[in-house]
Order: C-alpha cells, then sequence, then structure tokens
C-alpha cells in the first residue's frame, strides 16, 4: 500500500478534518503542528551522516514543514530511541546539531527510549498570529508558481555522497536550509489564500499534491527553475531537480500581482488537472517519486 | 547510561528551561505538549497485544501525560513506521483503537514511513485555559499525597500475558484508563501550586521523581494504597503495587485541606529527602525501576 493511500485510509478511519497539509492548523491554539519520522536505514544512514548533521537535519526538515504552513516555527518535542551502543557523545552530536538547526525555535521536552536501530521522531509547532496560513488546497486558475531558490543539489548530493565525495552538493543533502524568511514574507503580507508546500519529497511531488488537492493544473517552464549548473555533469540532472528531493525549498501560487523579494517565478496555475513542464503533460511520476530512499 | 543522565545531558545541550516534567507548558500558547516513543519489543510486542489495543493505549498514554500535567488533552498527532509485511488491515485497527482511547480529543497528523519494525511517536497537546498546571517540583511539607485510583494490575496482567492468560489484568495492561476527570477536578479547582504525576514508570517512580524535584520527603502508608485484593496471589505483590507501572493512575501533593472525589490519600510530604512506607525509608528502588520491560 502507499503512503497516499494509508493517509486517506487513516482519514478515513479517525474522521479528521486536520489530516491533509503537512501541518495541522489548530485555529483555537493559533498554532500549527507537524511530526515527521525519520528511520535509520530507511531516510539516514550512519555511513553518510554523522549525529551532528543528523540533529541539524531532524530539526530542519521539520522546521522547514512549518514554513510551508506560513507559520512561525517556534518549537520542537524530539522522540529518540537508540540502539544500546549509541553513546553519550553521540547524544550531545545529535542535540547540538538540533541547536544550530533550531537559532529562534525551543527544544522543549520529548522521549528517549531504547531499540534496535535509531529512530527519531519530531513534532514541531508553529505560531500563527498576524500569519496567513497556506493549504495546498489553495492554488487558483490565474496564480503564479513561485520557488525559494535551487532544486536538485540535495539529490545530487546523496549521490556524491554514494560514491564517496563531499562537497557543496553534500552538504545540501546533509544539512539543508529551510526557508522560513521566504515563508514569513509571504505569510505576513498576503492577504489571499494561498498554496504553499516544502520540496521535502521532490519539486514534482509538490506540484502534484498542490494540483491534487486545488484541482488545477500546474504548469511550468523548466528553464526558469532555479539550479546549480555544475548539476548538469549528473546523467539525468533533470531528474535530480524534479525527483531528487530534499532541497527544502518552498513552492508557492500566489496571486499574479503579488511579490516578495527573492522569488523565482517558475509557471502558472491553469485551469485543468496534472503537471506541465513547457506544455508537456507529465505521467510517467509514479514510478519516480519517492526513490530518493532507494541506492541509485 | 540511564535515562535520567541522558535527559540531564540534553536539558545542559539544549539549555532548554521547558525540559523537566512530562509535559512542556507553553505559557504563551496556552498549551502543554508531550511526546512519548513506543518500540517494538521494547514497549510492546504483537505476541501479546493486537493492533486495536496498541493504537488505543498509544493514545492513552499519552492522554495520561496531557493529565498529569493538569490540561485538557485535546490534540494528538502520530508518527508511525511499519515494516513491509503491515497491511492496512492493521493499521485501520491501530486507528480505530486509537480513536476509541480519543473520544473528545482529536487525531490531527502525523507522519506514516518504513522501518524494520513497528516504531510508534504520539505527541499530545493539551489546552490550559481555566486549568492550574502541575510541576513535580511543586510538593511542599504539609501537603498530603493523594492517589486516583488501584495500583499493580496492569503490572499482575503483564505476568498474566507471559503466562498465556486473559483477564481483569491483562485488560488493565492492554487497555488502560487515563485519570482525565481526577486531573479535571484538580487543576479547574486548586488555587495554588501542586504536583502531580501518572504511574507509566510505576508508583515508585513517581514518588521519587516528586520527591526529589521538590526536595522534600515522601511519606506514604502502604495500608492506604489502593489496590485490587486478588493480585495478592502474586509472589512480590508489593513490588507490582511499587515498580510494575502502566497503571497510569496520577499521584498529587495538593494542600491538605483540598479535597475532591475519588482521591484517595495515602500519605504526606514532609521536610526531608527520599521516600518512606511506613517510616522505612526506601534505598533499594534503582534495580526495580523500569523492569517492567523485561520478561519476569
Amino acid at each position: 500500500m502507499k503512503e497516499k493511500e494509508l493517509i486517506k485510509l487513516i482519514k478515513d478511519t479517525v474522521k479528521s478534518k486536520y489530516i491533509g497539509d503537512d501541518c495541522a492548523y489548530l485555529k483555537d491554539l493559533n498554532l500549527v503542528m507537524s511530526q515527521d519520522n525519520l528511520v535509520e536505514d530507511v531516510h539516514f544512514s550512519l555511513k553518510f551522516t554523522n549525529a551532528f548533521e543528523l540533529g541539524y537535519k531532524s530539526a530542519m526538515v521539520n522546521i522547514s514543514d512549518i514554513a510551508a504552513s506560513g507559520a512561525e516555527p517556534s518549537y520542537l518535542t524530539v522522540g529518540l530511541s537508540l540502539p544500546p551502543y549509541i553513546g553519550n557523545i553521540f547524544v550531545e552530536d545529535f542535540f547540538k546539531g538540533m541547536q544550530q538547526a533550531c537559532r529562534n525555535v525551543e527544544i522543549i521536552g520529548g522521549d528517549i527510549t531504547g531499540s534496535d536501530k535509531i529512530f527519531i521522531s519530531v513534532t514541531a509547532a508553529g505560531k500563527t498570529l498576524g500569519r496567513k496560513i497556506s493549504s495546498r488546497k489553495n492554488a487558483k486558475p490565474g496564480y503564479k508558481i513561485i520557488v525559494s531558490g535551487i532544486h536538485g543539489s540535495s539529490g545530487a548530493g546523496l549521490k556524491e555522497l554514494f560514491n564517496g565525495n563531499k562537497n557543496k552538493f553534500t552538504r545540501a543533502h546533509l544539512m539543508p536550509e529551510a526557508q522560513t524568511e521566504f515563508s514569513k514574507k509571504i505569510a505576513e503580507n498576503i492577504k489571499c489564500d494561498y498554496a504553499m508546500m516544502d520540496t521535502s519529497d521532490g519539486l514534482m511531488d509538490a506540484l502534484i499534491q498542490i494540483s491534487e488537492a486545488s484541482n488545477v493544473l500546474m504548469s511550468v517552464n523548466f528553464e526558469k527553475i532555479p539550479y546549480d549548473k555544475d548539476i548538469e555533469k549528473f546523467e539525468n540532472f533533470k531528474d535530480l531537480i524534479f525527483y531528487g528531493g530534499e532541497d527544502y525549498q518552498l513552492v508557492a501560487c500566489v496571486p499574479e500581482n503579488f511579490n516578495i523579494d527573492g522569488a523565482y517565478e517558475i509557471g502558472a496555475v491553469k485551469a485543468g488537472q496534472g503537471v506541465e513542464i513547457d506544455g508537456k503533460i507529465i505521467d510517467d511520476t509514479e514510478t519516480k517519486l519517492f526513490n530518493h530512499f532507494k541506492e541509485p
């Protein structure tokens, strides 16, 4: 069963109106909440990451979820399950890494237990006062599609790690940067509904999710997508851009006349369904999505 | 390294004022938050629990954490990592169990991923408006010690499960009941600081934690502790009462003149340190605490 079907099954079982976006928006508490699990040898391997980087990324991916909602990342709780051979230096380095990613975000609690493999679950809470909260359901024909920065570097970094290299791409993969300023500029200034997601599962995944939830056609011009030209040395570098994932950039659909500094306009929302790149509808995505967990 | 030392290390590393109680109290948001990890073959085994019971208990232990703070259990997020052999019926039953435990609590989101073993991390959020929030630091000499109900049944149930039996004790172990009404009565009516914890790690653990955090002597009369007389058939049944854990009762230290229905007074807070049962200081606890994860 695929993740999307499981989420639908869960939503149907618990009859929740909140499940659907990466964050749940609790209006009564002026709060969004989000939780992510990271499992050793599924989402990361100690062959390629150290404790500091792992802590850093565990915090940052959750901060990115909050940023994608438009809320202000504020608090984290951390559930950490560790095999007996993990020592206190690992724990200290892990939390130093978290702390570095956190900046104004506070780590307020959590749980620590034993396990066979490392299991990390981070919950993030963000304040919504003074901010307009996004939903992937909110894209409308006539809106433009904007992104916060370059795509493909993290996927390239994973390939480089498998090849035993260390460079700017491996750094992009191991220590990504949540786009909190881009998020803040939109959420504090926009007056109408808008859609926003991060590219944790890839740019194409974000485009598809918004397209499906909003029932619109996402029309993208490839040449407008920002990326580091050095990834052109990788075979199928366009796959890294669309499917590599873990760049933690933001993709937003906002009105044509809404402008912020630092945004790259990559296309337009149109009446219709699906995703088109340079006018060509994409229909082979299922085989490529989420493949960043597998070795190339 | 023991759990308590690890928590101190984490608290020192991230310099958080929040870490210390089971819940973090975010006054700016009128919210408490708590997170618990449950790991297959550490905290539970599919030999002894089914998916419905597992979901039920995963929700209830987190609802209990919120109840221990005095807040109103309101929202849960669920991070669930599952091995490939787990099918959709398991997932559906798990969430039906959660739903049954939740009552007025809403499941609002989470994450679902792959893993080798089942890994569950639940985060609970509770509203604090109109309630006085507890802290284990708040016990004061002259306060009385009260509990919400019977101790030892869950530990007895675990023994019964190992023996292949099913009865009221196994039910107490598999489907415990968080003491939300007891919590509400105290938190909505008390005017001064008070201490409260649940007995997830055992009655003795709760007494020790309050004693250490408040720097007081917890003086308990054994004969006043409520328990099901049928557990007397177990060898060392007093160990089940003090160390068995997972009864999810509440232990509170409140002023002598503060009374609520349904409370059992089991002793008094005194100047001093540690825990005494019938006048005898307990000093062999370290070897017995947390032993409910091991087979007997």
